[in-house]
This record gives structure tokens, sequence and C-alpha cells, in this order.
């Protein structure tokens, strides 16, 4: 029987967003001959009344969407809907307000694109209203457990290097150190991807404390060596071996733009005497076209969400691994987030260039 | 003891065979003391006299070099060397000489970066002369077996895929069909990666013999929906439904350039009546700065061979498996090509996508 | 009083048509008050009953359709209105009915974005049914007399340069001459320029005939200086010394697609004994997101036509000049074409670099 | 008779540089037989003893060199030589210690790659010295008078439309203002023109004083057309229209990074209620890959630099004009900087899209 299909995008925008919805319409609509509805601002769509949605055409299928950043069914992090903020500053459980969204819209399943904080929202929704559900890993950290690859990650890391092939000619003709910082709340897979990419030298990530003085040793040792420039990555929430952060301790700075990047780069060039600049690469690694590996991994995925909902199959989420598409139960994955394994192919490549992880 | 290791790069260049070369001399170098030898040109360093080949030092190491395409070290594919075509029309078995060259090099281990064509020369020779090897897998191809991904193989995806994003406006400007031909001699990893990716309508690979008919069916598909254009990818060694090839059976077209691309143009302008253009993409899939994840891929490649060698284990090729970085025997990498899987990931993504394939 | 603008783009199309068109919209509906109607497929739209065309609103000015390669009014450089390319072989005179189809739309103006071979049709319509006109250049030739620059030439630089700079490295890797193919019917703009850009040792231009005696030299004195390779870049429409083209002379080689480039690589190799590849670079340079330069100069001139219109000039084509948007009679841009000056700055530059222009 | 010809890179480094060197390389020594002496750091090579340089060889011709970012010479804007701050903090002339260098080195000829800041005291030292002085212009602001375009600006322009690109679907995606810093210290061409170029709704320039209350209105009328996000771009020097700047008035917020931008944005949420992002772009605007543009004006400008010393001009700065390469009088350059005219081209086109430029 025809089918109902929701889809929504949920948490922080990434590129790959738009291949995910327009590969589940097309294998919805031509495989199945389902409906495909878009949700509008991920859970803020099925809070509102009237629903905000539209149903999915054709022109949702053109190529040109595939390659487009962001999500154009539009996103939302404000909000947990069991405990969502009011606007007198009470919070309210208003999740019965979503499902029954769903339930106005007719939905016989939903596929909802996040992270491992929004599928744990998602399947509590989901579990609570009945409601079938599948889920497609999305976020620039690739920090979701049971998949290899989330989508936006590949094109986030890309967009990183590429800063750093800017950022090393200017560094060589000033014989400056230049101090990235880059996103990655809890894993810090975009910076040490990058940094080994685009050839840094020194490397901090949230899952290995540094220290100041492991940092100097590495500038003095690429001095000694005679390179007059350091490239340095910084991940947006590094702590110190004494367990600070920019963020928890205001007495490192307080600032809010620039926070980390800015605060190691200052300890540095005090430390050093190198002449420092920071450059905070911010959302450009959020927006912008998917790379040909985000595009193939979103599309493969939003394929695989129709059909796991054609077979029955429900609370899990679909996953790369082992060079196959498959799908892993939503259980495994919530409160499970993958980061950085300090004796993994990263940290272990990374040491082997000599670069400095801070420790 | 510090040992003297030689490295080569063998068969067609790609991006990331220079990151590779880095990667392996820092990690000698720094980590063991070690010295590494550039080997020019392939096996043909080892069969000049002098030996053609060269110390790398620091010059080597710089992220210039990890950005560069191609190979410095430069590199051949002409010659088997168990039966090297002569001046004189002849084959001659110079297996001795080269391996003669490593005894003059006084190496004590070579890497060698190739496909699996290489890798079978390779380790016959290794075999002969006692050498120590390890192989380091590369091909756009991305057809080495016992890896999931090969250096040079997402590049290439990324410029095929860009080719299709220019392709598509120019196509839908004129209503025309575009075809693109792109490399793909055994295996049509790049034209189905780079079909997904870049919304082509029509993908045909070597692995999925193809019929007019039904690319003529899909054609007509579209028009019935209203499309004014057609983008269609077509690797350079697909056959037909009967087993023509355009290079087996020179009645296709007694074509050089151009030739299977052509070919399938003219059928198809033949068939549905469209303006068709052929684009042949040709070898700026080989060339050109490598993306982040072959920089990433090779990095972690020269490591762990180097590590490889420190540990006594050869005869083995480094890989990538199910996110992380290891080892397997060569015996099971050569004569076993990876090819797309008709019911594997790749396929069912296309077809879910209603990509035609051919058939 | 309110006006309605008829705009539609004729000929091939380039990189940067859609951003005249969001400028010219932006202008006159915010600017003016008017009402600008978009004509599809050029002249034919002008010529279907009902005319086809589509009042241009909102939608077309966002940032996205800034950026979109093509045309979203589709084009077509089938066939002179004046002597119309009848099914049965015939040629009719049809320019009363692109007349009437602007009556029937109800135009006050007309603005054609198209090259000089458009203009001349257009103006000649123009002036026979008393419609105000104003031209904008496009041209990835850059050919259009009176202005600086025309729309999609910068883009089209840019895709040829980066073809070489992916070209160069495996050029370098196989001691190998590559010889790659660009655009370029009456003019060698973009061969000259991305051939200085890209670094090519070999340019061959319509404007200056060619010797192999010449080339020869050139690869036999890169050889003697140590290089092993060399890159060459051929306009579609180069001539030798004796006045043949590939196109011309069938005699040179029966072959349609890969003509001239294929000719030459085949000459060079034989009269050198390089190992030569040829790269036919095709529609890519055509198709694609315009560059900023082309998206800022597009902007520039699609306000200023509209601002022409509101001032009552007419039979004029916006131009870039010498750091402003001015603008031209069409009188002096219609069968005057802007080649390559064999004494101009672009020749010196390339011999001032040493680069052999084949004479 | 041979000359030894001196070249040096001076302040802020840029993309392009390396395209200048390699070009006067080339003509200096396979036009005329000269030596070409690459000068370390600017004048501080100059001020070294030994004097820090080297002969430019064969090595520096490469097309590798070409696209290189930055400068192989290095570079610094430490120190106007007529006042160069001492390191007990008071400031001496050691102009005659530069000359000395000159002198040391044996050249006959200088040629100085700077803007008009380094081409004011290059010309002091050059008149007291005797030394035959020909400037090259180069800066990612384009503020060099007497020359259409300086090398660097196309690149940096294109990077910071880049960034446009990559911000415009994450700010629809949330529904944000997303605001971009850009470079700018004297003139806002990057930021206008990027601005124009990457569909930005607001543009805040030097040369322009702003208003908050401009800058909300605009706002309120893009909510009430319905749009959900807004691009805002502002140079890094731009003044409220009571004349503060961020650096001048430190009330404004007594942050180093991110200062105006950063202010900008807290005014915005402040004033519109929107949810408000601030980019800093930064030095990945001076680094990176030349593009095509900024390639083949270098090469022009090395050219002509050389043939200027052939012919005995000196005293004077090469020149793009009217679409050729020309050469104007140093003392016209100097101390006329050219800034964005508020009445000229890119000003109209930004009004006539409707962007407000804060007035």
């Amino acid at each position: 029987m025809a089918k109902r299909i929701g889809i929504l995008t949920s948490g922080g925008d990434c590129a790959g967003l738009n291949a995910v919805v327009r590969a589940a319409v097309l294998r919805a609509r031509d495989g199945y001959g389902w409906t495909m509805i878009g949700i509008h601002n991920g859970t803020a769509g099925l809070l509102a009344r009237p629903v905000e949605a539209e149903e999915l055409d054709r022109r949702m299928t053109t190529s040109t969407v595939l390659r487009m950043g962001g999500t154009i069914l539009g996103t939302t992090n404000k909000g947990d809907p069991f405990a969502y903020p009011m606007a007198d500053g009470s919070r309210r459980d208003r999740s019965g307000e979503i499902i029954e969204g769903c339930r106005l819209l007719g939905l016989d399943a939903l596929i909802g694109i996040g992270g491992d904080g929004s599928f744990a929202i998602l399947r509590k929704l989901a579990q609570q209203g009945g409601i079938p559900f599948v889920g497609v890993p999305k976020t620039i950290d690739n920090d979701v457990a049971q998949t290899e690859r989330a989508i936006g990650y590949a094109t986030a890391v890309t967009t990183a290097t590429e800063a750093l092939d800017r950022l090393q000619p200017t560094a060589a003709s000033h014989s400056r150190v230049m101090v990235l910082e880059v996103m990655g709340r809890d894993a810090g897979h975009i910076a040490i991807a990058a940094g080994i990419a685009g050839g840094a030298d020194i490397v901090l990530i949230p899952e290995i404390p540094w220290r100041l003085d492991a940092l100097k040793r590495k500038i003095d040792a690429l001095k000694a060596e005679g390179r007059n420039f350091a490239l340095v990555v910084v991940a947006e929430a590094v702590k110190t071996a004494e367990g600070h952060t920019v963020d928890a301790d205001r007495g490192f700075g307080q600032r809010r733009l620039g926070g980390i990047g800015e605060y190691v780069g200052e300890q540095l060039a005090a430390a050093t005497g190198a002449e420092t600049r920071v450059t905070v690469l911010g959302h450009v690694q959020r927006g912008g076209m998917p790379g040909a590996e985000d595009r193939l991994l979103a599309s493969a995925f939003g394929v695989h969400a129709v059909d796991l909902i054609a077979q029955g199959k429900f609370d899990r989420m679909v996953s790369w691994w082992n060079r196959d598409v498959i799908d892993m139960p939503l259980a495994d994955v919530v409160n499970n987030a993958h980061v950085v394994d300090p004796a993994g192919p990263l940290v272990r490549t990374a040491r082997g260039l000599g670069i400095c992880l801070g420790d």
C-alpha cells in the first residue's frame, strides 16, 4: 500500500543533507510509489500549527539539489522537546505535540537525519508515539558510533585542509606560526585528519590533553632544523593537561569569539617568541557544496533508509561499514560517541609523521 | 641497525604518490634513523647503469610535496622485466639486472607503490632476489583487492564528478545528451561513483554489459517526465551485451581517441534523435593535487609501510580496512582484481536512484 | 510608467548568464517597478506559439541562481531567423514571427545576452520591428569588440588553466608531451591566457599560423636543457602556415572528435619521438559555476543594461572599459571581432616567457 | 652587457608573487642573458651581513613555482629603514646599509614587488643610492593607483566569494544572519567585489561610513519579503558615520581578534533580534594558489619589468591599463591610494542590486 514518509533534518547543518533527501524521494517515489513529506526546520515544523511541511516532488530530485550545501528543509538545534525552553524561562514537555504533528501529516514512518544527540531525542519520540523511525547519520565531527562515516565529515575535512593549504605559503613567506581553529566539540576527527592532510606540525584534539611545554619543544625542534614557520591546528574543545578549557574556565580569556585558538596562539607566542597569527575557520566548515564522497554516501544512505522502511526494519540507523551500506540498532548508537582513538590509525599516523599532539 | 630502504612508484601515476613517499621518509628518518633511497622511474631506474636513484632528504618532507600531484620519483609503465621489450622487437628476461640494481644501492628492503599488475612483478622480483618487499596500493580505478581504498581513487572520482557538475548546466541550457568517458580499464568504480555523485542518468561500467535499447528506454522515460537533458557516464572499457568493445572489435569505429564515448554518443544520437555531445576526460583524472582523503590515506600507508619493515613483516601490502590501517598478504592481492560488485552497494544505490546501468 | 522588459540568452551557453538575468530582474523590479519576462531558448521562444516565456519573479534573484552555470532560460544556436532551416531543407525568413512574438508578450524593450553573431541578428530584428534593444556581451572566446571582457571568458580560462595544472604532474611523472585542445573558433584568447597561466611551453592560436619545425625546435630545446616533459595548448581552429585546418581539409585526418589536438599530437610524436597524449577539454569549458570575476561582471552588466533602458538609450551594448561599466554602439560591435593581437600584451608576455607560438 | 638584477618582495604576501619572479627570471636570463639575484625577506635581506640573497636559476622557472602561493623569497613588513625600530626602542636611519647591500651584490638595477607603502620607501632608497628601480604592484586590497589591477587581488576576491558561497547555505538552513569580515585596511575593494559576486545583502566598506539604523532597515526589509537569512560583508577598517572604528576607539569592544566583524554582529543581533554568527576570514585571503588571472597578470608584469630595465626606463611601475601592459611614473603612484569610488561602477552595481552599503 502506498505509504506517506516524513523526512527531517535535525541539529547543525552540513554538506550532503540535500543529497540524502533527494535519494530518499527518488527511491520512495519511483521505487515504491510512496509520498515523501519534507518537514521544515527539524522538529520545530512538527510543533507548529498548522504543521510546517510540504510534499516533496520532482523538483527535489534534480542534480542541482544534489550539489547544494545546507538543507532546503531547514533545521534547528534549539530545544529538546522533552524540556522545551519556553518564553517565560521555564521548560515544558512538548513531545506530545510533535507526535500529534506526525499524525496530522498522516505519516506511516519517519526518516530523521541527525547526529547522536538528535537520535536520542527522535528515538524517544518514536517510541513514545509508536512512529516507525529510521536514522541517517550526519555530523561534520564524525562522532556518530556504529558507522565508519557520517555525512558532512569528508567535506568539512576538505575545507579545513584547503585552509591549511592557504595558510602554509603565507606562514612561510612571513616566518610565522599559524594557528587554525577548527570545529570539533566532542571529537577531534576534523582537526587530526586535516592536520595530517594539510601538513600541520602540531594538532590539538579534545581526546589528548595538551601541555604548553610540549608545543614549545616542537617549535624549538623545527627551528633547530631550519624551518622558519609552523602550522598548528586546534579543535575548538581541547583542554590542557590540567583539564582546563577556554569555555569552562573563563579565567583563560573571557573571550567568546576565537576563544581557544587565540589562547593557544598567545601562549605559543609568549613561550617561543614566534610571530603568531590565528584563524578561526568557523561556519565555512558547515556550508558549501558537498564533495563527491559526501554525495555518494548521502545517496547510498537515502536509498537504504527507504528500503529499510519497505522491509519493516525500524529503530535502526543506516551505516557505512567495510565497503558496504548496512544498518545498525539505534540503541547501540545513542550515548556512544565515536571519538578519536588515542591508539588508532589517525593518531599512529600523526605520530609517525612527527606531528606533535600536545602530550 | 640503520637500514637503507628503497622506494619506487610503478605503473600509471595518480594523486597522492608523493604523500606516501614523504610519509615514508619522515617515518624512516625521524622514527628509526634510516636512510631512504628514491629510485627513479620505477624499475627502469634499477635497470639503468649507473642506477638512477637519490637519497631522499628533508626537502622531500615539506608540505608542498605533500600537495603535489604525480610522482617526483618518476614512473613508467613500459616493460615487464621478465619479458622486457628490446629494441630489436624481441623480449628478454632482465629481472637479474633489477635485482642487481637493488644490491648496488645496498638496499635492506624495498617499498613499491603500485597496482596489482605492478605487485605481481615486484613480488616475483623480490622472491627471486631475496629482497624484503612491502607494497602500497595505488590506482585511480580502485581495483586492488584486500583494501577498501587505493591511493588516487578519491581524487579521480572528485575530478570526474566536477566534470559532471560542469556538463550538467550546459546540457540543460542546450537540451542535450552529454556523454562523459572516464577511465576504468578493468573496473567501473570511477564511473559509477562519479555517476552517482554527479547526478548521472545512465552509467555504463565494464562489469555490466550494456544494450542500446535499455539506454533508449531511459532517455525516452526522461523525456516523458519533462526532462530536456541527460548525463551519461561511460567507463573506457565497457562492452555490449554481445561482448563487443571498441578496442576489441575495430568494426565499431576504427578510432583511437574517444573510442567508446564517441561510439555510445553516436548510437544514442541515432536511436533517440537527441543532440549529443561527448567529452573524454582523459589524463586530468590522473594528475592534479591530491584531495584531503588521498593525502590522509597516503600518509597512513607510508608510515605503516615503514613500520612493517621495522617489524620484519614482508611480502605484505598495507591496507585500509574497516576504519584502520592494516596489512594483508600480497599473495591474496595479485590476480584478484576488485571490480564493481553487481550486487554491491554502489550498484544498489545507482539502481535505487533510477540510474540506468545499461542492462 | 511600468515597463515590460524581455530578456533572452542567445548562442552557446557560458558561466555567468544567470547572474546577468538575476541582476536585471533585481534592478528592473526593485529599482523601477518594471516587469521582467524571461524568453525561453533564445529566439526560439519567440517563434513558438504560444510564445514560450515566463514572468521572472523573486525566485530568480536568489544567490543560488547567481552561482549557477548555464542559463535557466535555455538557449539555442540553431537557426538564423532570416534564413531559418525548415524541415524540408529549405530556408525561410521567419523574422516577422519573432517580432510578432515580442508584440504578443507586450514588450517595451528587449535585452539580449549574446556574442557578436547573435547581436548581428538581434539588432536586425530590433531595427525591422522597432523594438528598443540593448545587448550584453558573453562569450567564452572573449572575441566581442568594444569591451575589455565578455561574460564567461574568465571562468573558461580558469577551467583550462586547472586542466593544465592537472596535466603537468602526470606529464612530468611519465616524461610525456601533453597536448590540451581548448575552445576558440575565431580567437585564441582562452588558449594563450590559459597557456601563460598554466605554464605551457607551446601555444597554438588561430591568429598565428604554426609550423611543425618550430614546434620540434622548442621540444628539442626543452630536452637539451634537461626537461623531460612539455605542455602544449592548441585552440580548436588553428591553422598551419599553409592555411590548413583539420576541419577545412579533411585530408588531415577525417576525424570529428579531437580533430586538431590529435593531429598536432600525432605530428609532434612523429617529429620528436616523444610519448604524446592528447586531451580535448570540450564542454566543461562552458558549464560550471561562474568564478567571482564573471559574477561581478555579469551583475554590473545586468544593472547597467536596465539603466540604459530607463535612459532611453538603445541599439547599444554594455561594456567593461578601463575599470568602468559603460556602453558602446552595437554598430561598432557587429562584424568586428576582437581577436588576439599579434603585437599585443598576451603575445608579448608569451614570447617573453619563451613560449613557442608556432611561428 | 650582461646585467645583474636584484628582485625582492616587500610588505604582506599575496598570491602571484612567485609568478612575477619566475617571469622576470625567464625574461632576464633567456631574453637578455642577465643574472637575477633573489633578495631574501624584502629589505631585511639587504640589511643583513652577509647580505641574504641567491642567484635565481632554472629551478625558479618551473610551472610548479608559477602555481605556488606566498613568496619563496620571503618578505617582511617590519621596519621603515629610514626609521628602523631598534632593540632598545629607538629608531635609526639604516637606509645607507640597504644601499650598501645593493652594492655588495653588484646590482645594476632593482625590481621591487610591493604596494604603495613599499614603493614610497623603495623609491626613496633608489633615489638616495642611485639605484635604477622598477616597481611591480601587488596588494590584495587593490589600492595601488595608476593600474587597474594589482597582483593578489583577484585571488583574494575569489577566496572571499567562496567563503560567502559556503556561508549562504548554512545561513539559510538555520535562519541566521552571517557576518563575514574580510581584509581591506584602506580600501574596500575585496569587500564590495566579493559581496556582489557572493550575493551579500549588506556590504560595509571604509569609504562609506555606516549607520546601524540603515542595516536594521535592510534586515527588516528582507524579513518582510520572506527571506529567512542575510549575508553581511564587513571590511576590517570600516567606521561608523560618527567616525568610530574598533581599532581607533577601544570603547567599541577592547577586542583584538575579530574586532569589527564581531562588533557589527553584536550590534545587528541586538537591533534586529536575529540569530547572528561571525566569521573572520583572515590570512587565508593572502595565501593559497594564485588563480589564472593573477598568474597571467604576474607573468605580464614580470616580463615587462625586465623590458623596462632593458630600455633604461626607471622610477616607473608596470601597470595593467585598458587591456594592455604599460608603465607609469612611480611619482604618480605613491601617496595616491586607489580607494573604492562612491560614484564608481562597483558602488553603482551594488546599489543597483539593492545591496545596503550602510548609508
